[in-house]
Parts: C-alpha cells; sequence; structure tokens
C-alpha cells in the first residue's frame, strides 16, 4: 500500500537546499518562544530521579490528564496524551474505521493533507464537501453528503488553511448530522489559541457520544517538535483508543509531558495574547502588501495561514518550487490542500520577514 | 475491533495500590541512572533558540541517524528514528502486512505480548512457534511452519521474557526461511546491552533485503519513558515505512533525540558495563535464592527478566496479584507470555532489592 504522503517536509527540504536566502512561510512552525515554563520543566526534568525517566502510564501522566480535563470540562478518564495532534487525529480516525458504523470520512475542501493520507492508511474512503469562499462549512452540505456509510466527519477549527472559525451552530449541526448517521465528529482543534475573531466554539460545548476532539501543545506553546498533544474520546470509546496507543506508541514522552503541564500552571494569558497579537498584525501586514500586488487572499479568523492567488501563477508544487528560487519565499502549493485550491499558495505567517516577504511577492508579480 | 492489550500497566497499577510495601518487578524498567550526558542534553536542549523546539525532520534528526547509521553499519536512508521500540514494532510489522506477501506472523511461545497485540490491531494472524526449555529457537521448527501465508517472522534477542541470545546460525537461517516465503524476519534488538553470554549476533550481520532490525535507547540508556528508538529497513521497504510514521506520529520527539545523541556521543562504555555487571550480580542473588526455595527457574543469557516456577502455584493474573498482597512482590503472570509459561511468573530483575525479593518469595513458598 503506498498512501499520499503530505508534502511540508519535501518543500521546507527544497527551501533549504535553495542557494539562495529563503524566507520560510511553508509549515506551521511558530517562530516565537516557547513559555519560559517551558524551558524550565525540562531542566527540571533533567534533575529528577531514575525512577521518573522510565514509562509514564501509557493515557498519559495523571496530573496532566487532569490539568487538561478540568480545562476542557471533562472527565480525565476521557483524555488521552498522544504523540501530538498527529497521532490524536490517528487515533480518533482509526476508532471511527473500526466501529463497523462506515467506511467513509467525510473531508472538507480545501483539507489538511494528513486527513486523506491517514484515511487510506486506515483502509477507509475520503468523500471531500466544498467549503465557501471564506472558508466556511454549511452544515446543510455536509448533511447532504452523509449516509449509513459515514465513520467520519473530520474538521479543523480554526481552519488549516482557510483561516475559518466555525460559529458555534456549525459545530451543533455537525454533532447533529454525525450522531444521525452513528458517525462521529472529529474536531481536531490544534489552533484554539490562535482565534482572531473570538467566534471559536469548540465541538466540546455540544454534549454527545458521537465527538472526539483532537488537539496540542504543539501550536499554542509553540513547540511542534515536542510531540505532545491529546484526545478526548466519548466514555465508551476511550478504552479502545487507549489500546491502540498502548499498541502503537506505549506512551507519550515523558519529559514532554512534564514540561507541558510546567507550562499550563505556570504560563501567564499574557503569553498567549502576545502571540495572538503578533499574529493580527502580521495578518494585517501581509494583506496589505498582497493588495497592493494586486493578489487574491484570504484574510484569516484564526490559524497561522493566508492564502493567496497570483494572476496566471496556479498553485503547483513546480510554481512554489520557483517561488523558492526567483523570489525567496517559500510556502506550500495550494494543489496540496484539494481539488478546490489549485490556483492558490498558502503562506504560513510564522516568521518575523512577513514584511519583506511581502514585499519580494509584489517585486516579482510585478 | 478489540485488541488483546497487554497486561503490564494494569499490573503495575494494582502493585502500586497494594496497601503494603511491595517490591516492583512487573515492567522493564531499569532503576538504575541514565548516562549523565543524557541528562545533560536535555538540559542544553531547554536553552536552544526557538527553532529547535519545532519540528525535526520526519524521520529523524539527521545527524542522530548519521550516528545510528555509522554505529550499525547501514547508510541512514535506511534508519527511521521512532517513539521508542513500540513503534519500530508497529512499523516494522504494518511493512510486512502490506506487501501483499501473506498475513501471517510467526511468533515464539513464549512471547512479548505487544507482538500478537500488534498482530491483531494490523489485521494479521499469529501462528506460534515453541522454543525450547532454554527459550532457544529451533530455525527448522520456524521453517516448517512457515508458508506463502507468512508475512513475518518476529523475534527478540537477547529475549524478553526467556533471555536466551540467539546464536549468529540461527539468525542466519532465520533470515533464510524469510527469504524463502519472501517474508520478513523482524528482529528486535532492543536489549543488545544486555547480553550476558557474549554470544548476541544482530540480524544485521546477515545481509539481506528481507530482515528488520528495530532497537530503542530505552533499554540501554535505561529511559524507557523518552520514547526514542529506531528501525532499520531494507532500502526498498524504508519509503513506505517513513509515510506511515509521518502520518501517524509526525515526528519523534525532538529533545528526546538531541539529549540520546548527546548521550551516544559522550558516556564512556564503562557506563554500559557497569550496568551489566550490575545485572550478572542480581542474576546471581536471585536464582541463588530461588535454589533455596526450591523453585524451579531459567537463568538468562541476556535481557532483565528470570521465568520461575513455584510448585502448585500457576503463574495466573489472580496468583499474581496474590504475590503482590501476600509476599510484597510484584512480577507479572506467565499466561501473559503464551501457553507455553502458564505455570511461570517472570520477574524483571530491575530493582536494587533483588536480594530482598528472593528472601520474600523464599519465606512465602516454604
Amino acid at each position: 500500500m503506498n498512501y499520499e504522503t503530505p508534502l511540508f517536509f519535501r518543500v521546507m527540504e527544497y527551501a533549504n537546499a535553495a542557494d539562495r536566502d529563503v524566507i520560510d512561510m511553508v509549515s506551521g512552525n511558530p517562530d516565537w518562544d516557547p513559555p519560559a515554563a517551558l524551558r524550565e520543566g525540562l531542566r527540571e526534568y533533567a534533575d529528577l530521579e531514575p525512577d521518573r525517566f522510565q514509562y509514564p502510564p501509557s493515557e498519559g501522566v495523571l496530573e496532566l490528564r487532569e490539568e487538561i480535563a478540568a480545562r476542557r470540562g471533562v472527565d480525565p478518564e476521557q483524555v488521552v496524551v498522544t504523540n501530538g495532534g498527529g497521532e490524536a487525529n490517528y487515533l480518533a480516525m482509526a476508532r471511527a474505521l473500526e466501529r463497523d458504523s462506515g467506511t467513509e470520512i467525510l473531508l472538507t475542501d480545501p483539507v489538511y493533507p494528513y486527513y486523506p493520507g491517514k484515511t487510506t492508511m486506515l483502509g477507509g474512503t475520503q468523500t471531500f464537501v466544498g467549503t465557501s469562499a471564506d472558508g466556511q462549512l454549511d452544515p446543510s452540505a455536509v448533511r447532504d453528503a452523509a449516509s449509513a456509510e459515514t465513520a467520519a466527519i473530520v474538521v479543523n477549527t480554526p481552519n488549516n488553511p482557510t483561516g475559518a472559525v466555525y460559529p458555534e451552530g456549525t459545530m451543533r449541526e455537525l454533532v447533529a448530522v454525525a450522531e444521525a448517521h452513528d458517525a462521529l465528529l472529529i474536531s481536531d482543534e490544534v489552533y484554539d489559541h490562535y482565534d482572531l475573531s473570538n467566534r471559536f466554539a469548540s465541538a466540546l460545548t455540544v454534549d454527545s457520544d458521537h465527538r472526539i476532539v483532537t488537539n496540542a501543545f504543539s501550536k499554542s506553546m509553540a513547540v511542534t517538535g515536542l510531540r505532545v498533544g491529546y484526545a478526548i474520546f466519548p466514555p465508551d470509546l476511550v478504552e479502545a483508543a487507549k489500546s491502540r496507543h498502548m499498541l502503537v506508541n506505549v506512551a507519550t514522552t515523558r519529559p514532554g509531558q512534564y514540561a507541558v503541564l510546567n507550562a499550563l500552571r505556570e504560563t501567564p494569558t499574557e503569553y498567549y495574547e502576545r502571540n495572538r497579537r503578533r499574529l493580527r498584525e502580521r495578518v494585517v501586514t501581509f494583506t496589505d502588501a498582497l493588495d497592493a500586488s494586486g493578489a487574491e487572499y484570504t484574510s484569516p479568523n484564526g490559524s497561522f495561514y493566508v492564502l493567496a492567488r497570483f494572476d496566471g501563477f496556479p498553485g503547483t508544487l513546480e510554481n512554489v518550487m520557483r517561488l523558492i528560487d526567483d523570489a525567496g519565499v517559500a510556502g506550500m502549493p495550494g494543489e496540496a490542500f484539494g481539488e478546490s485550491k489549485t490556483a492558490w499558495v498558502r503562506f504560513a505567517l510564522v516568521t518575523p520577514r512577513v514584511e519583506e516577504a511581502a514585499a519580494r511577492l509584489t517585486e516579482y508579480f510585478e
């Protein structure tokens, strides 16, 4: 079996190997500092007794699960601490496909490319539901696409790549569609700390046994390399998910869990506010420059991304490589995110050089 | 689908919840110190620039892959850095089952219980090949069991739970059986640093496109909670394994990779020798005491474990709980490792209280 491997690492490698200065706007790696308490947690961990270097509980360190559960208003038993959001989504989708309630996964178009890749790997099939120009998902379109064959509906809010934030009404209706077909709504909320609209609504606001919420500290704490995330399962689905987690990974890295727990407890809200402020400023800077260049673009309500369309320059891998070599700006080809965005290029605003990148693009497309 | 979840964590929880002092000999968690350079690596990592907290390459940090490859005599391209030995075995078994070359996995009896659990999870079937009283595997028995349906042969040397170390001739013949049926030999060598016999032979000594070697730093560096391991694939199988790794976990924790790399470079061989010496002494202490108690036992050539059989006291979960409550010694039920060891209890010699544990057992069975 061959899976479609997401292109992120390939484009990053190409950009790193370029013969010139390239501004990296490929992947959602924050360029700002992790919380001081996260660094401090790693330092503290390094000096712990030997037994603290051994297996944590498979489902996660209890204090961390309790801290997550308290913040999310769920029972700690529902929480599995995972190797980042990646494993959280993998466990959620595996659970959906193993319930003997369909083999189809409903995804959005555009889509975060790991979801279709995971679907194929897990033996499921993908059906894509289009979104509006501003990235909103119409629940009635999802209702029309859903059937007895639907195992799960996977959404991402705030959304990568569109920047859309789904309102509570959408989340409520998506859960209802899942319930109507004995499917699961899987809501990937990894950008929840980067809601720029104050309209973000977690799927947890809708009480149901038919929704799984996934998340991670990768973006909120600027530590995509730490690999600590979590999934919140309905009580009757969590045991099987814990089994798969144990059989695949045994457990999630313990120094990472220790550091995240320390950061959750000790980080002032100002840390998160500052990061949102910075992101807001970058959105304005980048989109103002795109205005000047005459490009069409999306203005995100959340997450890190701006999609831009340049006249006569479709979002192919080839064109993205050309932008790297000739303009010195690395983005992601829109075609990586699905049919609807083949004309677009995605730029991640996680570099202090956003203004310079925009100037380079303006000059290149002049 | 329900998988058989290995019992380790359940028994550990029972032991931890006991109302009395219990000597923990359940799981293979070393009780000795990690290398000083590993702790130092974590401290150094805590002070790195923000970009070092972001995604490492999915297949692992290049310098770590190069260091592993140099030590194992393979191409760095063949190395995937995994979330511990657990993920390494998962990737290896998934690869074997997805080659359209059979759905059966040949395992030994007794067996490390994660292997049959992973097999079921991955949609394969298990066939068990018995081993001799001292844990040796007769390659001709494997040859007799193998067929066109065989996707993989999974072995563990030095062995958990028997302590057997397979000689080079065995490894060579196992690879030949795999080749004869277009199957893969998967050799889990996580206890390679605890060969007490000097007869350990890695499957890497046999050049073949039909073998995968898995390993981890969990045991050799006494860091089962760090979750850094690796798998070495034949060149034509590695790309698909990297894809699955990316789709399941995205990447392996970066501070862990940094710390392991530092420890690989800076740790004197005396560290590993000291740990082997300690283990050898514990084997003598424990088995001498078992002699006194009249129990039958295995004397390991490698790994951490002694299997003991007490008259009229089969190795059930119930009896193991009784030993926890009444003798204050926690082991693993032999029945967890397969049909052939239902009469036995496994004790992990990873506590400084080995002598005391043996005395408690002697007293209990008097």
